[in-house]
Parts: C-alpha cells; structure tokens; sequence
C-alpha cells in the first residue's frame, strides 16, 4: 500500500476544518489511545474543555481470525452529558464501534459522537465528523518525527 | 510575565533531546492530561510502546494556584512495572508530587520516574528528566496554533 507522510502542517489545517465541521458543544473529549491523544489535546485547547481523557484498546485476532477489540481505563463520566471521542483514523472501523458499545453500555445518559482526522469508506462504521479521507497508509507526523 | 511561543519544531527538538536522556526502559507511559497528551503520545510511538495511558488532575488555575489537587481517571498498572510518568511542565511542582503519591499508593510495586518537557527551578519537585528549563510563561503550539 502506498504511504502518505503526514506531517504537523496538515493536521493543523485538519483539525481546523474539524472544528469547522462539529456543530456543537461537548463537556467532555475522550482520545483513543494512541491515535487520537494529540487531537484530543487540540480540540480540548480549543474548546476550553479540561476534561480531555483516554480510552485504551488492544486489537488482536483469535483463532478464527475474527478481530476483536479489548477495550480498558474507560474514563469516569458521572458528570458529563455529551462526549465526543476522537481518534486519528476510522479504518475498519472495528475499534471505534467496540468503544461506543462499551461507553453507551456504561453510561446509557450520556450522548457520544465521533470525530476523527482520517475516515476510510470502506469502515463498518463512520465517525459523526472527519476531516478527510484515507487512501492510503499514513504515516503520521508523531510516529515519524521523532525517529 | 513574559510570554514564550513554543511551536512544534521547538518541541521536536525538546522531546528528541529527552530520548536522549531517558537512560532506560518502560512498560508504559502515563500522561498528565492535558498538558502531556502530545509528548506520551510521541514517546509511546518512539520507543513502541503501546500502553500509553492518561490520568487527570484538577487544581492549577491559569492565573492562580489552589490549594488542593484533586487526581482521577487512574490507569490499570497491573502488568507494568516501571512506569513513565510525563507533563508538559513542572511549574509549581503540586501537580506532579500529587500524581506521584496516588499512583504510588495505589501501586506500590511499580517504579514511577517522571520526565517534562520543562522545569521551573522553584518547582517543589523536579522531574526525572527534564529538556528545557522554563524562565517565562510558555504558551504551547497546542495551545496557540488552533487560534
């Protein structure tokens, strides 16, 4: 697959267009560790919000080589009504709909929707808002800068 | 106080020079949220650590200190044993002895070190391992750039 770099700039200009595009308030952000903590820290900026939290996941196939998705450290979310959970890129899309599964399982009054910079066509699921599509593999500015 | 821009080719610089300091290895990092998102989240790519966790505080007020520091949203540790503990900065140092006394008592048998980006001199505690010494206020591209 080819590899497109992506470097500060572009995020930058994403994220903004992101902002642009979520038409609403939320009082909480939660990233999708890895991906989605330095746009979490963006938009928590941005918005004033300090509660900008984590989610974490772990993807692996079982023996029938479905993948499924263990999801831990959720956030606690008592006093929150509306939560939008970032990540970098929706790609199959299964890691996102096992988070929204366990978050609304967990807190059935609080509403969440999705933001995410890179969106593929082909995910099961599509996030509320996205800032471009992918069609390539990218290789973001945090895991290339620094090497 | 005078104001310091610290855009994002400033902070490559600072995090690369940290890799440079940090003298071992750890089973995962913690971010102090929101201040260390960005840096964990480079610091989990750089050295390929996929437990990259958050915890949040509550208590430094952008013009005034209180007194108390609230902490929450405390990560699961139970398969890790060294633990690395990052911020943006260390300003009065509250922040990070509170973090330290609950993640201590909570996990007793995890080694905690902690590492910044920048470090007042009159902090009450100084990180582990530090990149810059902080002489003004810094306003970070994180914080600026989405403006």
């Amino acid at each position: 697959m080819q590899h497109l770099y992506y470097p500060y700039e572009d995020f930058l200009t994403d994220a903004k267009r992101l902002t642009k595009k979520i038409d609403r308030k939320f009082d909480a952000i939660i990233a999708i560790a890895r991906g989605g903590l330095s746009l979490a820290q963006f938009l928590g900026e941005y918005y004033g919000l300090r509660a900008v939290y984590s989610i974490n996941t772990i993807g692996y196939n079982d023996t029938k080589k479905l993948e499924t998705v263990e999801i831990f450290n959720i956030p606690e979310l008592n006093d929150v009504k509306k939560v939008l959970i970032v990540d970098d890129i929706v790609d199959s899309g299964d890691t996102l709909i096992e988070v929204l599964k366990i978050l609304k399982k967990a807190y059935p009054n609080v509403t969440f929707k999705t933001a995410s910079l890179f969106y593929k066509k082909s995910a099961k699921i599509a996030p509320d808002w996205y800032a471009k599509e992918a069609k390539e593999w990218i290789d973001f500015f945090w895991t290339e800068d620094l090497k």
